[in-house]
């Protein structure tokens, strides 16, 4: 059975462009004991990618010639584990390729209650965790907290919005275009939202925090990590999440002033979602009643095919999705 | 009654030289209904003292011609308050002075339990305090933690490093010569002390901490808070509490890149002590049993006179002191 996969084929220069990654073909494995062969249904595209692709993540390195990873959520074809019968959905790190295999304790059953099987990969999966991790366990939002969020139309924070606004938060946010920032306040519950491009980016934030951040999810790190713990309200806190701005620089840039942080007597909190895994039912269970009511959701950005998996990432790292990139197979 | 005061003549040029400051001679101030006049015995010196001066500090700015402030024990002379009586020692913003007048609301008895007065200002006082509401309440130190300490044979570091080993945690300290390292570790119970004149930093932070920094008590900022930024183990937790790199600097430094936290999901603690005035009492009274025991002590680099303090504090500003500054007069 023909098994299309992307491969990384060389160190991208900064942005990475289609020509970093190769389309091969393979076989698709067989399953040994205890494993499940899946068809790849969706396929999951994150930043975080880029900084494997550097050596700087937790999760491992990425070098040419290897396979891209990432979550996907499979179809069942055949199954050597009792676990698992044909047909079912399952979530796993299938990585980018059309079929894999892997044991039957590397899977976790997609809920059948789940409307969109493929929000197991957004809302539900590793993105909302990130946002239900660090806005509902580490930072505790709670009512009248006034939160800032950035690029809150992608997967992290168009999730955190709905969380924050869910508990009682106020949350503005920052999008690249006006088009995202109707999205946000429209959808996703932000009272108001700065597009990052339109300039006078610390004059916005003073204007939109006249008391001050409450909470900072900080997925970008950069300026606007700086910007924002300069404007601090007291005992405020700072979720460290994210250096989308430094994923395509060679070197690590310098964090804000600590001073800042001093001032606000902040708690800052650097967040790995792997850590919560563990309490990932958790936090779906609590999620589950919440979209079938229709209070949470999630837009997709969707490409079509393992061959237009490429250029979807580059498009992701471009800053040009709008919602959760995902690859549908 | 002729009151010797030293207030600032000029803002210094990065480090402080005696000659910014100037010794004045006023009258000793009349206590209003309700106050209380006191002699200072002794003035506590500070770091923070100098971002006072350079405008940036919390507590508020000192200009030119103004007062320089501190903390003192006072003993009462005359008292316009009932709570208050003459020869009583008092504890209070007395400022760089002779005789000071405060009301009854801004002075508290110095424990007579404690056996040097001058402690109420150091191990007992700010700078005690600030130790145990970083390292205690806030890093909430364990048996097992092996725990970084700046300037540790300074006034906040002398003690943080007391109360870390008294929490069963092991303490490395850093400090400006030898002789400074030789007491850390004969005298406030470190294990291992850097002599951070010698070269080797990083090299010396690998080596005393081949499993990471759990604990890293920032009394400094600059470098040591990057270098120790980046060896923190897993779950460490960093307590901001000063910037005396900066200090005599006109910009703010740029902090740690962000990454090193997200990589040890560390938490990372902005402290300003005033914050926990409120629990001062109970720090006092955890620590008397310990002092009467002998478990713990305060090392001083005391000055004689008013007319020594403006040197006694460019002392400290060059790192020259051995012990917490303090001037007895």
């Amino acid at each position: 059975m023909r098994n299309r996969q992307v491969k990384l084929k060389q160190y991208p220069e900064g942005m990475p462009r289609p020509g970093d990654f190769e389309l091969v073909t393979a076989q698709a494995p067989v399953p040994a004991e205890g494993h499940v062969l899946c068809r790849t249904r969706y396929l999951s595209l994150d930043p975080y990618m880029r900084s494997q692709i550097a050596g700087r993540h937790i999760s491992g390195t990425i070098a040419p010639g290897d396979l891209m990873r990432g979550e996907s959520v499979g179809e069942v074809v055949t199954s050597e584990n009792p676990g698992f019968e044909p047909g079912q959905l399952v979530r796993g790190f299938g990585g980018w390729q059309e079929y894999f295999a892997l044991p039957g304790d590397a899977l976790s059953p997609v809920s059948s209650q789940l409307s969109h099987p493929s929000w197991a990969l957004s809302l539900l999966g590793m993105t909302g965790l990130t946002a239900w991790a660090g806005m509902v366990w580490q930072a505790n939002v709670k009512p009248g907290d006034r939160v800032l969020i950035p690029a809150v139309t992608g997967g992290v924070g168009s999730a955190a919005a709905q969380f924050c606004t869910l508990h009682g938060a106020e949350v503005v946010g920052t999008a690249g275009s006006d088009e995202k920032c109707l999205f946000a306040k429209k959808e996703l519950g932000a009272e108001a939202c700065i597009n990052r491009k339109s300039g006078g980016l610390a004059t916005q934030l003073d204007d939109a925090f006249p008391e001050g951040i409450d909470v900072y999810f900080d997925l970008v790190g950069g300026e606007l990590l700086t910007l924002a713990s300069e404007r601090l309200a007291l005992n405020a806190r700072v979720v460290l999440a994210g250096l989308m701005s430094e994923y395509n620089q060679a070197e690590r840039a310098a964090g804000p002033p600590p001073g800042f942080w001093i001032r606000a007597r902040a708690i800052v909190y650097g967040l790995v979602v792997y850590d919560f895994e563990a309490r990932r039912e958790e936090f779906i269970q609590a999620c589950l009643p919440h979209i079938a009511a229709g209070r949470l959701s999630q837009r997709e950005d969707v490409a079509e095919g393992i061959e237009a998996t490429s250029e979807a990432f580059c498009r992701l790292m471009r800053g040009e999705n709008f919602g959760k990139a995902i690859v549908a197979m």
